[in-house]
């Protein structure tokens, strides 16, 4: 059984985006277990589209087409496999009554525009979009099934999910059994995470692959058939003991919604005082619904005034030490820690770039520090040669990680071999 | 002249990575006026790609190939090629030296896995590559040039501005002048812009694009020809008047840009007190380098008594109004503005979902709050049916959007037909 995609639109083509649906589904996919052989991106552009409808149908069992079932006059996806097919477009009055009831029930008329969205190909067959206005459908042609998705992410996940994941396994019963873990980790480097796990030898079927996705590295290990399955948690133990402190979750996608989890558990509070990381700490922890359980505040105090009129940080602190030091971000985590009397304090502030730097404290340099009612914990690390985002991004993760080792009762302090530390700092406050 | 692209790498294919070479590449050359054709994305697997060349080499006039030049046993773009030319690889003396001396100057021995990088088919000529090991070499197949360059961003990216691109205006030369044009919108569905326009007539030549990327729908417009592009300035005034509210930016990509700029270029400050946003606003700014000569504080005030002691919020305004009111916000932006004194001041607060709704507020419900020295100006907007990451973007773009329009001098209240307004508030203060 051969898996191929179709990407289509002048926008993805043209790399005016980036075209993240297309590595979700193939990411997707080998979570399945089922590799992809071959994807074609094109743009909106008639004779293209049915050339590569056309060609690729003769090669392929099952091709996932993206794109162009939009409302607009570039939209042109039904119309060329129409043509490939010889087949005309004819409205689809399921998918017409369907789509004039969604609007009437919210008391609005159905742009014309729309009703091009209920044009399918003769021999096509429907596919429900419960989130969006435009259908998906399927079609038979020489060899290939072609199944239609639109290219609005959240639709094309919903459609990729409810309805092309169980026709595709369908298609691919015969395949083998598979089984996939995920271990996410942070501070150290790609190439030697991979120079470590290669000198461990991985049972027969299994492999170990590297997704590279900043602040974080995730490992997955992807078994296949039952002999490699059934060897599969002893190498896991193996794993978990090689990566040491380098694992920072088995449950989640970032070490941010790890600590939310456990802050939710543990029943903690949390107050941060944010300076170079400008909001993003916060906004990472507020992503994941429940927050408000245990986030007081989050005060990003930017200007020196700030810090001194909203945390308390006495200016001579400022003045003698300068805004990134450890004399600073441990006043910074103090004060905001005190406003509302919480369980937990985290302060950040350093250089993001590109401007700002000087010899003693170069772009990239950034204090972070944890308190607790009793202790706080300090780590200056040095993040140049990084962009703007990344230094923000990075620092993020080091200030969230010192909280996640705390709550699992861990020194907050440990090593990043990617991200070296200028100085470390702890104190007993009480 | 057809322009394709050939991407290589499991990694690429199979969605471990993202593949922003090609994004980066296909914008790259549209900013040059060249449209690339199309874009296949291949695993490392020798059949696949020596068929792959073959056969695009039969279609396209230049093909750029990406990946597969590295020093491991998973790099085949080389050998792939030779066969589908018929022809040896050989080593190639010129950069066996070159190699052989970079590491001699660094005081190291050449790794054997790094000799292989010296083999090229027979009939290709060098392309030189200064940042990294892996040369790239060009090679003419049918009607053909196929450019190799290799994986790593950096490299890749000098070597298309250093050499590919001086390569492919030479092959280009005969052909059209184009133009492009991008407005940012805000506020209006997609296929609610595209109804208006498509009333308009373009000028031949002319093609209106939409690219929906929340909260902005990106407007192109794309000149191709003399003719086309003479008309094209008429065409965008047109543009500007049917657009009128809807746009926010001819400039940059993002409100927040638009923001940051007008903030620099003005000399005015900006305080905010964040809720629901969480960060999210102050995040959106500080990515921008120089904020901090505008930005005092953003307090993320996400907890009642939060909102209490931080911005001195009273405690009967909370009680009688809620947190998410035109009350409660006008006071978290009037507290944060006083603190250092600041021109400005934003403050949001709502209901980010999935939780927390109820009848009269449901989740989606959304606070907003511009104050300057002399007036406030509020509005309630109702964003339900989106995600909890989608409420809080809306609710920042809405936030920058006032903001933005006050800086124009125009009025900061204004109606977005995708985002019902629930009320509107304005009351002078001073």
């Amino acid at each position: 059984m051969l898996l191929e995609m179709i990407c289509t639109g002048e926008e993805v083509l043209s790399g005016q985006i980036v075209d993240t649906n297309a590595a979700w589904f193939a990411d997707t996919m080998l979570n399945l277990g089922i590799e992809l052989q071959q994807r074609i991106t094109v743009g909106d552009r008639m004779p293209d589209l049915m050339r590569v409808f056309l060609e690729r149908s003769q090669h392929a069992d099952v091709i996932l087409v993206n794109g162009g079932l939009g409302p607009t006059s570039d939209d042109l996806s039904a119309e060329a496999m129409a043509h490939a097919a010889g087949v005309p477009l004819v409205e689809n009055q399921q998918w017409r009554a369907h789509l004039l009831d969604w609007f009437t029930r919210r008391g609005r008329v159905m742009p014309a525009s729309n009703f091009k969205q209920c044009f399918l190909p003769a021999t096509a067959i429907l596919v429900d979009n419960p989130v969006g206005s435009a259908p998906g459908f399927r079609i038979k042609l020489n060899r290939a099934w072609l199944f239609f998705t639109p290219g609005v992410p959240v639709e094309f996940k919903h459609m990729v999910t409810e309805q092309f994941v169980p026709f595709v396994q369908d298609a691919f019963k015969n395949g083998q059994a598979t089984r996939l873990h995920k271990f996410l980790t942070f501070g150290h480097g790609e190439s030697a995470l991979a120079d470590q796990i290669s000198q461990l030898s991985a049972p027969a079927g299994i492999t170990v692959g590297y997704r590279p996705s900043a602040p974080h590295v995730e490992i997955k290990v992807f078994a296949r058939g039952a002999t490699a399955i059934a060897s599969m948690e002893n190498f896991l133990d193996l794993l978990r003991i090689t990566l040491g402190t380098a694992l920072v979750s088995e449950r989640y996608a970032s070490v941010a919604e790890e600590v939310h989890q456990l802050l939710l558990t543990s029943g903690h509070t949390l107050a941060m005082a944010e300076s170079c990381t400008g909001g993003m700490l916060a906004s990472q922890l507020i992503e994941y619904s429940g927050s408000s359980a245990y986030l007081h505040q989050s005060l990003v105090t930017y200007a020196n005034a700030a810090k001194t009129a909203v945390l308390g940080v006495s200016p001579a602190i400022l003045e003698n030490h300068g805004a990134v030091s450890i004399e600073t971000v441990i006043a910074m985590a103090k004060g905001v820690r005190e406003l509302l009397d919480s369980d937990y304090a985290l302060a950040t502030s350093g250089i993001a770039g590109p401007d700002g730097g000087s010899v003693d404290k170069p772009v990239g340099t950034v204090a972070i520090a944890l308190c607790d009612r009793e202790q706080c914990w300090v780590q200056v690390v040095s993040l140049g040669q990084r962009s703007r985002t990344m230094i923000r991004v990075m620092s993020c993760a080091v200030a969230l990680d010192m909280l996640r080792r705390k709550l699992l009762l861990s020194s907050p302090l440990v090593s990043y071999p990617f991200i070296p530390a200028v100085a470390t700092y702890m104190e007993q406050t009480h």
